[in-house]
Order: C-alpha cells, then structure tokens, then sequence
C-alpha cells in the first residue's frame, strides 16, 4: 500500500528538573533510542524531557513533546514537533498512549502517575533511578533500559 | 451571596474487583464521608467504586461517578450523578481533580496513575491496602483514612 | 436492583456573558427542566451558564458546571456540583457528553464548538437566539426549546 | 540558542468520507502547505483527512494524524506522527489546539465543532466547501484557503 513509514515512538518520562548526572544519562538514552530508529515523545519541558530529545535529536530521531499548556513556545528547544494540548495533566496520558513503551527517569508525582498510565496500558516500562514499583524493570544503566523496553515490545506487523 | 452550597467531594480510587472484606471497608469509608458530610467521587464502575458509593448513598451522600467510556448505562447502580466522559485512561485525571482529597483501597494500575495525579496536585492521600508510596498515608482501618484526609485539606473559605 | 436513582441530566450552553432578556430566558429554560425532573449542566461560568443554573437550583433541579480551570472556586454561585476538569476547552466535550440533550443559548465560538460536539454525539439540540443551523431547532421561547428536546429524548429504559 | 527548528503546522479538519473532487482539493491543500514549509495536523482518518496528507507527504511536508481511539494501526497511511489519544471526540480540540490556523473542507458536526473551537481559540480559518460561518472565510479554491490563513498567522517570533 502506499503512504508513508509511521514514526515509532517510545515515550520517555521523567524529572522536570535533574543533577547533571541524571541528565546525562536521560541523554544517552535518547541517542540509543534515536540510533535504534526511534523516535522519542515527552511532556516537552525542562531537566529529563529535554535531555533526552537533546540526545535523540542530535542522533538523528524525531523528537516531539506534549505540553499541558496551550503555548507551544514553553517547549524546550530540542521539540521538532508540539502539541500544546491545554489539557492540564490529561497530556500525562498522552505522552504515555504515544509511545509503544515507557522509560522513566528519576521523577516524581507526575511520572508516577505516567508509570501507571503505561501499566495500564500493557506497555513495557523501565526505570532509571526512578520508581521501584512491581512491574518496572530496575535499569542499571540506559543501554539496559532501552534494550529491555524494546526487546519487549508486542509484535506489531501493523506498525512496522 | 445568593446560591446554593457547593458539594465538597472527596475521590476515593481502587480496585474494579476486590473481595469481601476490601469492599466492606469501602462500604465503611463511604459511609463515614457521608455522615461527615462529604459527597463521594469514583471511576463510576464496579469493585471498590461501586461499595463505597453504596455506602455513601446508603447514608445520604452525594455520590458520582465519572467513566471512562460514553456510555451512562455502565455506571454502577449506586451512582447519582454520571459523567459519561467518553476520555478513556484521561478520565482518571477528572476524578483526581473533582475531589478534594483521595482515598485509595487497594488497587492496580489505574489506581497507581490516580494516586500520582493526587499527588501532583497536592491532594491529601490515605490508603487502605493500597500502593505503599511516600505521600500516601497507609491507615489501619477506614476510620483512620477519613480522619486523615479531612484533617488534612487546605483551609478553604470559598469551598465551604 | 438496589441502588439510587441516576440524576437525568441536560446540558445547556451559551454566552458567558448575555443581556437581561437573555438572562431571564435562560433562567426560565432551567426552571422548566428542574419542574420537569431533569438537572442541569453547564460549563459552570457566568452569563447564561449561571442564569440558567439559577432558574433550576431556584426550582429544586441538581446544578452542575464542568470548568476549564482546575480552580472549583471560580464557578458560579448556583452549581451544586463542580467538576474543576483542567482541561481548557476539552470541557466543552464533558459537558457535551454529559447531557442527554443540549439546549444553546445565544453564544458564540465555544458555544458553537458544544453544538457540533452535541450533534456529532446524535444528541437532540435546540437553539434561543443562538446559531441558526441544520439540525439545531430554532425555538421561539424557552417553553418550546425544552418540550423539543426532552420529546426526541431516545426511549432509554436503562436511564430511566 | 542550540535546538532544533519546531515544524510549523495547519490544522486540516473535514469530512471522513468525500466525493473525488474533493478529495483531490484536500491532496492540493495538502500539497500547497508542504511547498510553504508546512506540516499538517488532522484527526488521521480517511476522506479528507488521508487525502490532505497524501498530498503533503508526496510533497516532502510532516504529516501528523490524532486519533479518537487508542490503536494508532488505524490512522490512515499517510500519518508519518501518530497520537492515538484515546479520549474520543476531545482529540478534536488537540488537532486544532496542535496548528497554528485551521483549514475546513466539506465536512459535518466534527468539523462544526472543531471550527467552533478554532474561533474561540482565536485561530485564522479558511472553509472550502465547508461551514458558512461568520468568522470562516470562504475560499474558493485550494490555493486562495491556504494564502488566506499563512497571511493571517500572528507574527510570532517564538516559533519560526
């Protein structure tokens, strides 16, 4: 048939605001995930969501954030695409519904809430220094988180 | 001011299935924010939302539920008012928002999601058997639960 | 079955802002559906989402306001219930959603938006003075707006 | 500062099902607005929705569909960004809220309300063959509704 590739996406959710050790490792994820041939959705703003679009994009990936504000000039700069969805912390769920599974990074409230969106979901989920919660596969380090989400991703002929 | 007095609400979130003695305790839970003249916001489906709305309505509560799908008519039969939100996971974020705090009985995934919306937003938490979180008080028995959370709110003269 | 009964519920929709003659027929029109057994709800703001919450709390009828903002102190006077969404303009969705029916008085862009969603849903729609469109019944009173809407109400047993 | 530049995009909205001719007016919108250096945004169905992208894709434009459902292997194949966003009727305020002005073909009671809700955001919008509404300038060819709208955009330096 004809048409274009659709975008895979892994959703990577995490700290608004993070040491630079954090950082670099929220970096490093995106990088294998954009060298893996994905592309990366995050709520859009500071500390862990920009880290990784930073380190996706330079990589080569799509990079895209959902806000919960209407403004889409308060995303980080590393957003090749925005959806300034005004919906408030509803954009939590859509991070995660974008993605075909979760990576969170350090994190509080919000990416708990995300964490448990993407169980919810069935989606494959791992944890970077974040949450330790039955279900999330503990990372030690980002190769192991990204190998593992997308060692676990359901087989998807549909979605190529 | 002329009007009518605002329904002050508390969410209670947690397991769409649950034995006995869990929904007895959401029966309980329901009954005390009802004698103390609380109304009861829920997910509007079975398990835990359906007992505690039981026991609020059984003591003269307001009780709601807000569902994930459109349609009214898989409410439980215990819901006075329905919000058919047709929004799917999102709608987790609406019962969070509606209360002025949480109380989770046990509960998966969903229940973890609605949990860290509460938290996000500076909700008081208690749970019974539920996620054992920083935040989220753990109380011993329904009665410890309610009297956490309603000692807890944030002084609100315009909410009265 | 035990349980309580379902609050029947029609959404009414228009200005936020609206001359006294509009007013009263807004006012008038919530009169009717309370006299008549039903509820109201509204996107919770003023103009003729309070006028008409004022003429069916005045007439024993339930009163809703779904708001945009996550703030439920910003709602109008005569709301019972307040559901404080978060959501921005996707509350115009839930209020939508929630009616069985909507009436539309006068009102302009958000109104408008509510009365696409309302016939998208299959929902009965009458119009006072508002947008003059296929589908949306011009009733010259507000007698005649509430009478079209609850007779072309769908035979529901399960929402009696 | 380093980043990346956020594609700039139009909000697409019409008719999940067309006659020829109109479909081949949505593949010259679609066509017109990649040639300017434009994305487009729709719900990612068909009709409208597929041919618009079928003629912005081929044209070297970014291609966005927004889903009501939470299966993004429904979006139409010319979707290269997929956001399955599971809430129903409310992805129609994300596909408007997402461009930076809203262009309408034909189209029924979604379109309605996705253009109400393009006016009360305050967004240009062009209608071919759609919606005679005031606020909503009728073109009467693909090139006119594209011209009309980019003249209109806010000069905004914020997003490039």
């Amino acid at each position: 048939m004809a048409g274009v590739e659709q975008t895979r996406l892994i959703s990577v959710i995490g700290a608004g605001q993070a040491p630079p050790e954090v950082l670099a490792q929220a970096r490093e994820v995106g990088r294998l995930l954009a060298l893996a041939g994905w592309g990366v959705v995050t709520g859009g703003l500071g500390g862990v969501m920009e880290a990784v679009l930073e380190g996706a994009a330079t990589a080569g990936g799509l990079t895209m954030g959902i806000l919960p504000g209407g403004d889409p000039r308060v995303a980080n700069p590393w957003c090749r695409v925005v959806i300034p969805s005004g919906m408030g912390q509803a954009r939590n769920v859509l991070v995660v519904q974008t993605g075909s599974a979760a990576i969170a990074i350090s994190g509080g409230a919000g990416t708990l809430s995300e964490i448990g969106h993407a169980l919810k979901l069935g989606r494959p989920v791992a944890g970077l220094g974040s949450w330790n919660l039955p279900g999330v596969f503990q990372a030690p380090d980002p190769e192991s988180a990204v190998k593992h989400v997308l060692s676990r991703l359901p087989d998807d002929p549909g979605r190529s």
